[in-house]
């Protein structure tokens, strides 16, 4: 378990000490747009039987890493696993995104809606981290993730995703305290999972709330921030004397992002739409900053990639405390050399900022 | 031409001139909630012969001020109908969405577009202006509008909405030069076309910038912002000694809405995750703003929707400038009695900010 990283770029970035060039990875690096990603899939049938099955869960999560300078490796896994793990009949279809097969929506629907044992329930996920992590043997580090509570309960509700998100806002707006009751249980829900991936061998955690953006700021605190904030809290933050970094990404939030970073934790993502000069000037050095290059730049010529990539670093400047990444998941069609042109121009064009 | 409004509240609003009570309209308030729209529409056939028959859109225009005490009608077109004047090909298909049968990808393509002439080809649209503006006879503002230069291109150059903005993103990043070559163009195309309706008799015209917010800040002030600076510069502010006051809306974009306010715009719009009084902080008197209630609270019982109502006239407080709207356009599903409720505490609950 304790066995010491060969390139803790990442972890230190995140705990905002000193590196030699800034740590790149890369949302949905192990994906679609990669050849053999694509034959592993196939071969698995579906996607979930590919989240279940630990061999190959490891085989695409190292996929990514043979080809490119990555400074972390990140679990192959989705962030609905634990609704799919309440019962819920959660599948996959390319195109469509997910959907679960018994949305919950009554009172007596979510009082009914138990705390998945993550060893037992969600074996496959802690054994596909104890894997990875065996493969991996210390070249780099894990990190673990899970769906926020807010982005959960919106997939639970609605039972895929919506344009309108017409059903979990009439509950919210009607019956806050029906959807205060999903909140905890999926907080509570979460925290265990996440604190079974640190004990199977993660080395950081991050949250995904895909949908904290749909929100009123109002809403958004009480029925995303607050939620996440409880699993910072129950969070154990070190394992086997490593502090265990995490990192909380709202997508779309504009300005909130000033409390999210109030949250405790010790980073958080960006999507493209934020400007990383002005984030930092707001959040200070309270927290590390992951993002936040848009993933459209992908199409672009290399030089462009470049010139975008170094546009970034330069807005974020000198301090430690930057994960580059993307700002929201890759796109399927990127062209896997412009990959490689991202990552290695973001650790050769950072090297100027950590003298 | 010239004739005196009954009600001009919402001019009044927009100017920041006092008003007895916060005017209110809503987004596509003539539309697929109301039973009457969708009789009309059933009648039209489809989507653009109802957009292009002027009786039908004169209908439809008036049908929800029968029912509510709404200080606004807003034509009923498309915000697409200039690149279908230029020969694109539009189709508007439920919950599809629209459809372009001829997008434009290359720099020849894009050459060749020419700037539509209002008076010949949209004629059915400043026809239909003639006709709501006599049928209308002083009684309340018409709203004229278009969409954003940035909006028609992502549309004209994806053909349909889409999840990643591959194309338009591609051609963006790859050849910004081609990119504003279109910018130029449909820039020209919406100020002459919204001069046109300005002319055939609606009182305010309103940009709607739908996608802006996909945009990284840099590309939103090159790429969507530049264009509709350029039109507010170019827009016929008066008629017949009347001020035509102008409303920009760009949807998701945070912060950068104080790059819009300073824009020479009378009043910007506001999404429902915006929060309307730190927006009056941020950008001053400079502008009204319109906004901006989350559409789902309409899905909520009338309790719920009254004390939304309260808060975000309670954020903005008592100065003059606020123009009462939801944060998107009306859901199709919400209940019309809904919009009853909404629209009348809007007027009772705002009047102790007017004294």
């Amino acid at each position: 378990m304790s066995v010491e990283l060969k390139n803790d770029r990442l972890i230190r970035a995140l705990l905002r000490q000193p590196v030699d060039m800034t740590p790149v990875w890369i949302m949905r690096q192990a994906g679609r747009y990669l050849p053999e990603y694509r034959k592993t899939r196939e071969r698995a049938g579906d996607f979930m039987t590919l989240c279940k099955t630990p061999e190959l869960a490891c085989e695409v999560t190292l996929q990514p890493l043979a080809r490119f300078d990555l400074d972390a490796a990140i679990l192959f896994s989705d962030i609905l696993t634990i609704p799919d793990a309440m019962g819920l009949g959660l599948s996959v279809i390319e195109k469509q995104g997910p959907r679960f097969e018994h949305p919950v929506r009554t009172a007596t629907e979510i009082n009914k809606l138990g705390i998945p044992d993550p060893e037992s329930d969600l074996a496959y996920v802690t054994d596909a981290v104890r894997l990875i992590h065996k493969e991996l043997n210390g070249k780099l580090p894990l990190i673990g993730f899970s769906g926020s509570p807010w982005t959960l309960a919106t997939y639970m509700v609605e039972g895929q995703s919506s344009k309108t998100y017409s059903i979990i806002k009439g509950l919210l707006y009607n019956e806050p305290k029906t959807l205060h009751i999903l909140m905890n249980t999926l907080a509570k829900s979460v925290a265990t999972y996440l604190n079974a991936q640190i004990n199977a061998g993660v080395d950081v955690v991050m949250v995904f709330d895909t949908w904290g953006g749909i929100l009123t700021p109002d809403a958004y605190r009480e029925f995303s921030l607050q939620y996440m904030q409880q699993i910072v809290d129950q969070l154990q933050r070190e394992s086997h004397g490593k502090k265990i970094p995490v990192i909380l990404f709202s997508k779309g939030i504009g300005n909130l992002i000033h409390d999210l970073a109030n949250s405790g934790c010790d980073a958080v993502g960006l999507d493209w739409t934020q400007d990383i000069a002005e984030i930092r000037e707001l959040v200070g050095n309270r927290v590390a900053l992951q993002g936040n290059l848009d993933p459209a730049v992908l199409y672009a010529s290399p030089d462009v990639i470049t010139e975008q990539v170094s546009h970034i670093l330069a807005g974020f400047g000198s301090a430690p405390g930057h994960v580059f990444n993307l700002g929201h998941g890759i796109h399927p069609e990127v062209n896997p050399d412009h990959v490689k042109v991202l990552v290695d121009s973001v650790h050769e064009l950072s090297k100027p900022y950590h003298n």
